[in-house]
């Protein structure tokens, strides 16, 4: 099993590790300290060695800030996670809500003016330290970069992430590394930059095609690069780790230790691009040191990566159809036993083993999310042996998982009926949830939008019922790469125009506090929308292509609320599950599809 | 006849008129000159004395700037604009597009470098200097505040408007100018500033219940106010304009002559608050100049003025089946008259009639758009002596207009088709805006989102065909003030939440150049959402409540498109028409409403 059910941290340790710290803060004359959950490669997931935030204070939760001081610590977390951290942290820390808390103005309400924090420059961002830098020098205090307090005094620390690295194959990458690094040379050319530094291993993994396995759920290998505008590169990951994929790289990208990385640095000439947003500091102080001059862009891999092409939209594809067959078997299965007494972990084990089935299953893309009745109102649950509860009849289930296959990564939800008959209020949220996920998916649009602009097509029909969720619509994919993926995304936050081969998630739900959840998830892909008769000839148009084909929970549907047209896409929807789908069943899941595609 | 048919401008006068303008440039020992179209109050329109761009250059549009070189001359219009300036001026002017074309590249491309090109600081703004300025600093070259230079040489310019100002009844305006200067001088207060001064007119006239008519279509008078904490005004329009209104005024409001204003601006004791985006630089100068602080700030009454009162929304819905009526009378003539060689002046001058007939019209809030066949393709389209078209049997008419009333600001289009029978293509695309105008009129949604959250609603029928239009799905609209009132709109470029009281048109389009267009809007007020029985308790929502009652021809309507609620929609708007404008119209025009509004 990829997935656990442990309580990932116990809070025991943390008073006298905070005691350590506090110790070793006072010793290095410092007022405080920063412990973010970032490591220096500021993605979603961080390496046991890394997960410096956790051992320090027992919160396991994926974003958040620890500022510990003398007399107080703070740890101040978003929306996701305020229940999480206070029932995870020990009583010395105190839990802030961001963004009604912010760390700037509690520092200055708990430090005396003239004090110093330390932080440790390689896992804060340049943008992040100047916004409190900014918030700080009001109560004249300074922000000092220094060495990791933390690693001073955690003495088991686990050792940093070393298996090998893995080629990512030419026909699922679809364009070579050398094409890659070809084309991203010639815009440094052009822009008069010698070098980009690359310091998101989803970059890399990326622009050579590789693939790795330095933490769970995501297949990167940890690391920095630089690339040339002469298209060579220098690969900062110990190269013993690289020794399988020599060939594979060839003689443009040299390999070099990790530890060599900042000297290297010093013999660049410039300019330099950094990503002001993503590069930790520490690189962007020593090219400053050395005189290399910066230019401050984004990462330039992140646009093209999120722009799938050919071969990639192929492997998803296939990917979707794998992943799309194993869910069939796991809900005929569930369908036979979701009144047997069944638990959350229950159902995230038997779903796991449907996805291993397949044998190509390489991870689950993210801890699946099983939450039966109250527990399908908390959108980001993970069962745990603690929370885990036994399924009743009438429940709904939100079911939101995914796989990591060589060919592609998926991410579904389907919100199922446990038993044969439920609530009214639980069939007409789950019926206009629905109503906004066919609305997104057969949306059309012109060209150059963002997915803000699009956002409220598929809240619509909740808010016509006075309802609405509080999380984006969707998120950008990766391909074999995070389930989490820049820069698009159909949420308020976004401001990137759609792309053709961009994939996004088509997620609406519905959330009623301890009561229940519903979730209906799809994957999209955008392409050029073909012509129609009465469109207009000047102006291009985009639509979503879907990717994921898995029969959608008729028994839960409000009938009366669907339009002819709903109904339409729906039974059209089912149709094409039945015939992309039911040719991979087992005898034992076929005549499931069969049942649970009839058309309405 | 408010409205007039003649062509505003003749280019003829320009080039003598060019040629004096560069002799006095040089004589002043300046590389060139910025003409704007805006006067000091930058509204949409301007007085007589203020059209100097139009005496320029013959260019009569809203929007425009003029750089003055001594070897090149550029008018920078937008994309509204293009084809109409250059029709408009003289060979001797090169009209170029923005955004495409920005002024400081062209004028650094025609300007030796260490140039210094002179304007007028009471006719731009801060951030439109500071804009400038920025790009003109790359080509050496500086701007140079100076007295106009078009005022020096335009021998026979208009006076300044003298009419009197009026006072707006209490009954209309829901508060006492009392009562709102205490409100907005308690913020003043709050924030620490001792003055706000306000320098658009339809902010005073909103501040002290005042209306003027200083320029057409909007009833506003021009001056400048200083607003003080401690709730006096000093208000700089000519005392001999406000004699019928001193006791209205009362004692706390104290008048001067608009000359002693800058004289005035150094007595003041800082910090005053002033917005960037809309006070001359002028001002902003002086105050640096004496050494008062400046804080920048929006205009304070900007926000109030949008979210209208009990009395000024019982106001607009009063006008508005007036002004319904109006158009009601107007329509059941038009369809005896539409076939017997109707032009587009006949049009506008019998819709005109018909609201004179109401005895209550004050203005008509903008020049009517009567585009029929390919004039309905110009979504801005006004007719001239020159421009006007016949009517023809199967054109569709494009008919956009509104009305001012003491009671309130109308703004009301209608597609109306000639004949009985019109082609497909134009029937499909009016069921499509009308499909994305009946979405707008019903939604519902979460408080603190703003109309750029909500434009996707409107448009996407249109876009389902592949279709769209180039302009905002609605405006902001005055209460008896400007038709285009901010800071909503419903837009992409909105970033206000909507409140409940702020008005907003809904008026999709579709132009198909060369052959048709369509529109149909409504205004719509924005109110709190009364409770739903499946509604999330903690979530307030708001939703639009429709002013507008004039039916929609459903002659135009291809039927099958239309969903049942859709069709719900529109027999339950036609039936409230037939309640509401019903006993308001004559015997003459009572049968076309019963045949207007049958259910379909």
């Amino acid at each position: 099993m990829f997935q656990t059910f442990t309580e990932h941290s116990s809070a025991e340790q943390s008073p006298v590790r905070l005691k350590a710290l506090r110790a070793e803060i006072a010793r290095l004359g410092l007022g405080g300290f920063l412990v973010p959950r970032a490591d220096a490669y500021q993605g979603e997931y961080v390496a046991p060695c890394d997960a410096r935030l956790q051992w320090l204070t027992g919160f396991s939760g994926s974003a958040g800030l620890c500022c510990v001081l003398a007399g107080a610590a703070g740890i101040f977390v978003d929306g996701r996670y305020g229940v999480q951290a206070r029932a995870q942290v020990a009583a010395q820390f105190t839990v802030l809500d961001l963004p009604k808390t912010q760390p700037a103005p509690w520092i200055c309400a708990h430090l005396p003016k003239g004090g110093s924090i330390g932080f440790d420059p390689w896992l804060h961002t340049k943008q992040q330290i100047e916004t409190l830098r900014t918030g700080l020098a009001g109560g004249g205090i300074e922000l000092s970069p220094c060495e990791n307090v933390i690693d001073g005094i955690w003495r088991d620390r686990p050792p940093p992430p070393a298996a090998p690295v893995r080629a990512h194959p030419l026909a699922l990458a679809g364009e070579a590394h050398q094409d890659k690094r070809k084309r991203l040379a010639q815009l440094l050319k052009k822009s008069g930059a010698q070098a980009t530094i690359l310091t998101l291993p989803d970059s890399i993994a990326w622009l050579l095609n590789i693939r790795g396995s330095d933490i769970v759920r995501n297949p990167i290998a940890q690391g920095f690069a630089i690339l040339h505008a002469d298209t060579r590169v220098d690969l900062f990951i110990h190269p013993a780790r690289l020794t399988d994929i020599a060939q594979h790289l060839g003689s443009d990208i040299t390999t070099h230790p990790p530890d060599d990385f900042l000297g290297y640095l010093a013999t660049l000439a410039g300019p330099v691009q950094l990503d002001a947003g993503t590069a930790p500091l520490a690189i962007a102080d020593r090219l400053h040191a050395t005189g290399v001059e910066i230019r401050w862009q984004p990462d330039p891999c992140i646009l093209p990566k999120a722009c799938k092409n050919a071969a990639e939209i192929a492997g998803t594809t296939e990917a979707h159809l794998r992943d799309g067959a194993a869910m069939c078997e796991f809900l005929a299965w569930f369908e036979d036993h979701c009144q047997s007494g069944l638990s959350e972990i229950d159902v995230v084990q038997q779903l796991e083993q449907k996805r291993r089935a397949t044998g190509a299953l390489l991870d689950i893309s993210f801890d699946t999310i099983a939450g039966s009745g109250p527990n399908g109102a908390l959108p980001h649950y993970r069962v745990t042996q603690h929370s885990n509860r036994c399924l009743r009849n009438g429940d709904l289930l939100v079911l939101d998982s995914g796989g990591q296959y060589q060919d592609g990564t998926t991410d579904i939800t389907r919100t199922l009926l446990v038993g044969c008959r439920t609530g009214q209020a639980q069939r007409r949220s789950f019926t206009r949830v629905l109503q906004g996920m066919i609305a997104v998916s057969q949306l059309r649009w012109p060209q150059g939008l963002c997915g803000r602009d699009l956002e409220a097509i598929g809240r619509r029909p909740l808010w016509q019922a006075g309802q609405d969720f509080d999380h984006g619509l969707g998120h950008g994919v990766g391909s074999y790469l995070c389930v989490h993926e820049g820069p698009q995304r159909l949420a308020r936050s976004d401001a990137t125009p759609l792309q053709a081969g961009m994939i996004l998630s088509n997620e609406p739900g519905y959330y009623r506090e301890g009561t229940f959840g519903v979730r209906i998830e799809n994957l999209l892909v955008v392409e050029k929308a073909p012509p129609l008769p009465d469109a207009d000839t000047h102006r291009p148009m985009l639509q979503f292509r879907t990717l994921t084909w898995v029969p959608i929970d008729t028994r839960l549907l409000d009938l009366p609320l669907l339009s002819r047209q709903e109904k339409d896409w729906l039974n059209a929807y089912h149709a094409t599950c039945r015939k992309v789908i039911g040719p991979r069943l087992s005898g034992a899941a076929h005549p499931w599809l069969v049942r649970a595609s009839a058309p309405i």
